[in-house]
This record gives structure tokens, sequence and C-alpha cells, in this order.
């Protein structure tokens, strides 16, 4: 199958790797000539350009650029594709661009691979990182049957766990246990910086180890990730944030009535409660 | 030198493995009888028993019992030491231990080796956990220099690197780095898991990954000592706990008037910030 891909970053570029070894003919589109030179001297991709048109014999197209491009590239694809080429994305929010994205054309399919690495672009893509992750599938009315298998199908060679979902209940559960953990690892460190007794703050920072290490972790991380996430997931993020603000706000009021066997009966509880979301 | 531990868990098994394996001789008590006979198959003391008395003929002693019982422990040794006999604790909190302890004992020496695993117990016990790992003393006025000294060069021995500071400094930049991040972490892991609809949970417990699990890795730990955190540390946890509200406000408030140019500029700040705590 020919295999477009838009955008050879990280995920871009693995996805190049994976499918060009499951004997897929992948054509990749960047922006740079230097990334473009980069994908076929690293065999991310057999065919390369700036250029979009050099999509048009792809038989599915993946955009793998920033959220915010994903719709324009879309309408931009529609005068160069054949006639129902499923396209797909892997954008980690999906309703701000699901919606406005089947309007330029009905066999869009969103979808969203839920894997990475802490290092971006193309130089990290190694193959194998969709393997027995999520792969998120979000159609919507109207999204084409055939198209949404295909997609699917793709997916599932990658070593995938497929999930379906409309995109408004993957907004809500990614922002949940991905923009949400951003936004409050984030107020920690802010927090923190603004201690106001300079021997405390220095001390602070002498003293950090594994515990702010870990809780601390995706609020240091790449700033433009976060903010898209707040951008264009404005509405679910608001939702958890404020949910969560009362539970600080609990907190707070335990801590200060010295409600110790409520703050013991939380612990117990979110204890055992973390298990559910994670192994370890 | 003879050196006594009380509470053989994860931190006196590892003291007591460090200063055999230094050539001193280890004194041993624990509450348990299984865990008295566990410490000398496990080569951690040379001595053992349930009984205090044991520790008669010790040159320094170790507290390594959970916090609420290291006063009442110093109180009963001041029968059984030799005059001037420096103790020592590792409690995670130190103002409310240091000045009630020193009442009972001049030649008690606040400290709080910084190292951990995430097991407990003295089964987990293994050499080497000190090295190169904060070691925090914190005298206050009357404390015997001679006490402090000694304590600070076994510290040394350990391989730590020792910090000074008071009581009031240690709990309060430790409520920062290592309580705040419990009751946050803790929060998230309560707020998601009321999502009152019950397909996007499960949807979230499907989906979570590295994100999750590094955010709310300390909020699902022992809850015993999360509560013991917030008891023995209450001032420094509440005022931390209000000053981490007032950021989530904020940030609710920028989010929800879409001041992205706000949120762009904390997130830029964060990721340059966390560095400034660890290195990775």
């Amino acid at each position: 199958m020919n295999i477009g891909i838009i955008g050879l970053g990280l995920i871009g570029g693995c996805l190049g790797l994976d499918f060009k070894a499951l004997g897929h003919r992948v054509y990749g589109v960047a922006r740079r000539a230097a990334t473009v030179e980069a994908a076929i001297a690293l065999q991310i991709a057999d065919e390369a350009s700036t250029d979009l048109s050099l999509l048009a014999p792809c038989d599915v197209v993946f955009i793998c650029t920033p959220i915010a491009t994903i719709v324009p590239m879309v309408a931009q694809l529609a005068s160069i594709l054949a006639p129902k080429t499923p396209i797909t994305d892997v954008g980690s929010v999906k309703a701000a661009i699901v919606e406005a994205a089947a309007k330029h054309w009905p066999y869009f399919v969103g979808g969203h691979p839920m894997s990475g690495k802490s290092e971006a672009g193309l130089a990290a893509a190694e193959p194998h990182i969709f393997k027995a992750r999520p792969y998120v599938i979000t159609p919507i009315t109207g999204t084409d049957l055939q198209a949404a298998q295909l997609v699917e199908s793709l997916a599932t060679q990658l070593g995938s766990k497929i999930y379906h979902c409309t995109p408004e209940d993957h907004d809500r559960a990614v922002a949940w246990i991905s923009h949400l953990p951003v936004m409050i690892s984030a107020s920690l460190i802010q927090a923190a910086l603004q201690e106001s007794d300079s021997k405390v703050l220095t001390l602070a920072q002498q003293l950090a180890s594994s515990g702010f290490r870990d809780t601390s972790r995706v609020g240091g991380g790449n700033p433009e990730l976060g903010l898209m996430m707040a951008q264009y997931n404005q509405m679910e993020v608001l939702r958890a944030l404020k949910r969560y603000q009362k539970e600080i706000e609990l907190t707070i009021s335990q801590v200060e009535n010295s409600s110790w066997d409520a703050i013991a009966q939380k612990l117990e509880s979110t204890s055992a409660g973390r298990s559910q979301f994670v192994s370890e």
C-alpha cells in the first residue's frame, strides 16, 4: 500500500519506519528540505519532498503535523488525492479537529496513537513504539466506514491496542490522564519557584529527589505541547481543573482542621485507585 | 564504634548494613521477635533484641521508627544510655521532633537521610543507598556540638552529602519537594476517580500512561507515610497547599479567558525552572 506521511517529526518518523518494515511504500512530506533529506537517509520514507503533490498516488495519508495545521492540511489534500482516499491524523485532541476536517473531506478519520518519547524530532524515531500501546480511533456520524476500517487495520499492523470512542469522550478522558497532569505538575514547579525565603528555596532545590522529579516531570516538559492541549481541549481541561481544584480545597480544609481520619481514608483510596489506571 | 539502631525497617536495615561494612558493631532493636531474627540472619546487626536495654553499650543510637514514636523512644533511652551518648533520628519532619526530643536529652541531634526505595521493610535493605544522597542535620540552640559532629561524621562515612539547617527550614523545604507533591498527586487520582461518566472513566483508565503514571506515583504510595507528613508538618504543608491553590486558580482563569500567552509563558518558565530542582 502507498502510505503518505505529512510531518516528519517523532511520530511521523516512527510510523514511516514501521510501515516500511511492514512492506508498505512510504511517501513523506516535510516543511524543510533538510528533514526531507534526513528522512531518505534514515530510511524512514521511500520518497520524500517538501511538496504535498508527492502524495497524489497514496492510498491513505497520515497527518502528523502540529494540531493547529491539521485541518488546513486536510483542505489542501482535498485537491491532490484520489477521490475517497482516507486521511487520518495523530493529534492528541480530537473534537476540535474531527468535525472541521470532515467538512473538507468525509474520508477523514480521527486517530490518536498514544505513544511517545521524551525526545522529539525525526532523529529520535525508532521502530515498534506503537506496539501494545493504545491507538484511539474517533469516528463521527458520517465518517466513511471503509476509511475507518483501513486506518484501524493499519494501526493493528503496528501492533497497537485499538480503542473506539467519540472525539468528545476521547478529549474528556485525555484531559484527566494527560492534559490535567501537565497543568497541575507545572503549577507545582511554579508555586515552589515562588517561595519567598531564598534559603528555603535553595534548600528545596538541593534536596529535591524522586518525589518531586516524578510529580514535576510533565509540567517541565515541552511548553508548546502543553499550550496546545489547553488551547485545543479548552473546555475539558477547564472541567478537569475545576474538579481538581475542589479536591485541593477539600485537602486544605482537612489539613487545616486536623481531619486525619479523612486524609487517611483519601490516601488509602488513592493508593488503591491508582492501580485502576496504571500498573506500577 | 558501637552503633545502636532502633526500628529495623528499610532505613534502619540499610544503616545496619552500611555501618557493619564500615567496621562498626551494630546493635539492633525491633518490636517483633521475627524482625530481630531476620536482622541477624541478614547480617544487618551483630546483636539484636526486642529489649531496648541491649543498647546500653552504644556510643550513638539511630532511631528509625515511625515519627510518632521517636520522642517517646528518646525518653526511654535516657535511662538506658551512658551520659552524653548522642541520639539521632531519621524522621522526615524535624520541628515537631527536635525541640521535644532535646527536652528529654540534650545530646539529641535531628537528622534526615533523604534516601529510600519504593519497597519497605527489612527485606528490601541494601548497601549504599545513602551514598551521594542528601543527609540533613538540624541542630538547634542547645544541641551538643560534639554529638552533632559525631552524627555528621557517621553520615559522611555513609557517603552522603551533608546539609545543615534549622528544623523549620527543613520542614518548609520538604513541604515543597516531598509533602506537597504527595497531596497534589493524590488529589489528581481522587479527582479522576470521581469522573461521573463511567465510560469516560473506563477509557481514561485504559489510556493512562507515562504522564499519569509519573504525576500520580507519590499520591498512590504508602498512605501512612502521607498521613504522617500532613500530621507532623501540618503548618508547612498547609502553607505550600495554599500557595499551590493560588497557582491552580490562576491557571483556571487563564484557560477560561484563553490567555494563551500567559500559559505559554508559565510553561516556558516551569520547563526551565524544573532543572533548578532536578536534573532529568
